[in-house]
């Protein structure tokens, strides 16, 4: 069971994502190839219900579902692991070793606020090429949504003005998280990261400040801050590693030596009560002339910490969100589903308790009075109704179209404008009562009493 | 800020691992390269605290993080990156082309249970390279290492004879995430994984059944089950599509019509009441004669979940767990950090209330009584104490000794045989009390006592 060691022997890329796939859906592949069952499927994702803790979902992870279904092939090496299983025949393998995703895929845009049980992405392709996309659109879109929408809460806590920056990376789900969580804040609202990567691979604004380890490492605290501000003149200087109000002073003692070129851009208090700790800070620096250097708070925040914070006043300017952002702590994971909703031109359902589907394509029509939104219609795809649809076509046959290839600032602009026109509940960090409304069309819910009366074998 | 198209263009690989890092790291790179600050440093990589909702972990992810720090380099990309920041002087960028990891690293192996503040990995390098891991190892360490102990609490409900399997990657965050999670569940003691990727890198057994959107593709559940079955005749068959007895029911009707040909496994409940269902279900194949197909329970199960089911005798002979292990819904992260212990042979500690650490290097000595663990002792590296020393060097010089190149199913052995030997309330899902005890020896508390007196400027 051990392997040969090599650079990038145990990574994922393009060459083997397409084994990035719960084993069901080969085996289902090579049944549906067997029995010939090539016809057009459609395929919703959509989440089930919300958690109890948001009141709407931020949609993330798009251009990384695309890119998957542009590049999905199966290689020489993931064939000749197939082959080894032995369930795979000759047969089958040499069709798998020719196959590619053809389909068209319906989405909504990223940084698109959406609500249960609207589809976000459809997709329409031979059934085989919808049915193994399965494991990987929803393993991206799921923790991206997950991510994004974490992090427009954060974003609406601090409120206009003050700053966000993601500190997560030490504590996301590893090398592929981290810098999509750093891409899916930024969608969401926030500054910038702590993560380089993510800044070289997407251009997310990078930021940072000191670590407790570099004034360790000094023998005094004020001569470890004397020689970062040397390098770095508008630093943000962490203040906590002794005493924070000590460490604050150090910090003026520093402007009172350098006079003219003291540039300092701010401080970082990392630890103990933040509030207090703010409103000493703040007088310290103020006594010292020092009003323009601003206060970031970091240490286990999240939007309900951020919430008490900005509440009590705290003269915070910006603050550094780690952990609880990074896992979305309070709701890590969505009931996000991919399901067959039609296949050969019929709509299917699933009647499971509490697992129901709605058949067939779909669109979402967003309503609105007076610029702002009321409610959004669950409808047939091609239901001429009022509102703005959400779901367009991002790429056909196989290939993206431009709607798919939006630059990242645009799921950002596009986040901050929709929220904006949200009732405030809906916005506000406890449960919004009523919860937004989402209609299912009567043509719709005609459309799934038919397909219930014609259930197979009832 | 759009780039362009082309295969990999936005995958984390060895090329710009490097970068993966927060940017603090690198500006304080700077500085101790300026500053000629080269001498050996000591981190100590630690959890805090632990969950109220664990009594132990499990360690996981050391073989990502020795593999990182053998691999450690910027190449022209990344250093053109960081010279486009305009931060990072052409000095500095020529010293980090040929900067590379030449530090030892001590760690306990994979699968170690342990606890707080035990260190579970110490890095002793000079100090830039020791610094620059902080991101990488954290990261890495700090989920496969949450991950691994939810799934050890997951193999523990079901007990002894029952399998877990890992249906999970649909909710991990991302594809990094999604191989390494398989792995670390595998550590944990799950037999099997549905992530086809994680076979194929890992060697981990893979497993899996069929989806819903298979039985809905056809007109009809029978001939659905029927098809599938020609193709894999011991299949596990999902009976839940419609009505779940309804589904089994066919299932003995397939029997009959297959005679001494029927090898079908086992059958999937995946919704509903699946205590009663699994009774029911358990009758109605009983009554066949088909008491050799086993029954398989998945829908959002954790621990507790499985708890209840075995508890109520439900005839259940297997588990799929996915969401809830795969996030580790309960507690999906740690209070896991990495802090510089000594400086130039000078132990050093932070005093940040709440945020302390034991000064230089140091070992974990666990403790027995007649083959049981009764407890552990914190203590310097160099101390003769009784009990079997838990770190190990398993890099020197920067390259990597047989004890850092451990076969994946030495860590699932090693988990498996330590956790046999603690105290059985350990192992139950409830908080132990009194907790699992951790000291800390007279020596290190003495070194730790002068440290603070030593303290600079107090």
């Amino acid at each position: 069971m051990t392997r040969p060691a090599g650079r990038n022997r145990r990574r994922v890329s393009d060459a083997n994502s397409a084994l990035l796939v719960d084993l069901y859906e080969l085996t289902m592949l090579q049944a549906y190839w067997r029995e010939r069952m090539f016809d057009e499927a459609v395929f919703s994702l959509f989440v089930r219900r919300l958690p109890e803790q948001r009141n709407y979902l931020l949609a993330c992870g798009l251009q990384d579902a695309l890119h998957y279904l542009e590049h999905l092939h199966f290689g020489a090496a993931a064939l000749e692991f197939l082959r080894g299983r032995g369930e795979f025949s000759a047969d089958f393998l040499g069709w798998l070793k020719d196959f590619r995703f053809t389909g068209d895929v319906f989405a909504v845009p990223e940084g698109t606020p959406f609500f249960a049980p609207e589809p976000i992405l459809e997709v329409v392709a031979p059934l085989p090429e919808a049915q193994i996309a399965e494991t990987f659109l929803l393993n991206q879109i799921n923790f991206q949504t997950v991510l994004a929408s974490k992090a427009s809460r954060v974003v609406a806590a601090a409120g206009p003005g003050r700053n966000v920056i993601d500190f997560g990376m030490r504590r996301t789900f590893g090398a592929d998280a981290a810098v999509k969580s750093a891409r899916a804040f930024f969608i969401a609202g926030v500054s910038a990261t702590s993560n380089v990567l993510a800044g070289a691979l997407y251009g997310v604004p990078i930021s940072g400040t000191m670590a407790h380890s570099y004034i360790q490492a000094h023998d005094d605290e004020l001569a470890a801050l004397r020689r970062f501000v040397e390098l770095y003149p508008d630093a943000i200087l962490l203040v906590d590693t002794y005493d924070t109000l000590q460490g604050v002073r150090k910090v003026t003692q520093l402007a009172r030596e350098l006079g003219g070129r003291f540039r300092v851009r701010g401080i970082r208090l990392d630890s103990g009560n933040l509030i207090q700790l703010a409103f000493e800070a703040r007088n310290i620096l103020d006594a010292a002339r020092l009003e323009n250097v601003s206060i970031f708070a970091s240490s286990s925040l999240d939007e309900y910490e951020i919430e008490k914070l900005v509440k009590a006043g705290a003269p915070i300017d910006g603050f550094g969100v780690g952990t609880k952002m990074a896992v979305s702590e309070d709701a890590p994971s969505l009931d996000m589903v991919y399901k067959l909703t039609a296949y050969a031109g019929v709509g299917r359902l699933k009647t499971s308790p509490g697992k129901e589907t709605w058949p067939g394509r779909k669109q979402v029509f967003r309503q609105a009075e007076a610029s702002r939104y009321t409610r959004d219609i669950l409808a047939r795809h091609d239901e001429p109704l009022p509102g703005t649809p959400l779901l367009e076509r991002v790429m056909a046959g196989g290939k993206r179209l431009p709607a798919g290839r939006k630059p990242l600032e645009a799921g950002r602009v596009r986040a901050k404008a929709e929220l904006a026109r949200f009732p405030a509940p809906l916005l506000s960090l406890s449960p919004a009562r009523p919860r937004y409304v989402v209609e299912i069309s009567a043509a719709l819910e005609r459309h799934r009493q038919e397909m219930v009366g014609q259930r197979p074998e009832d």
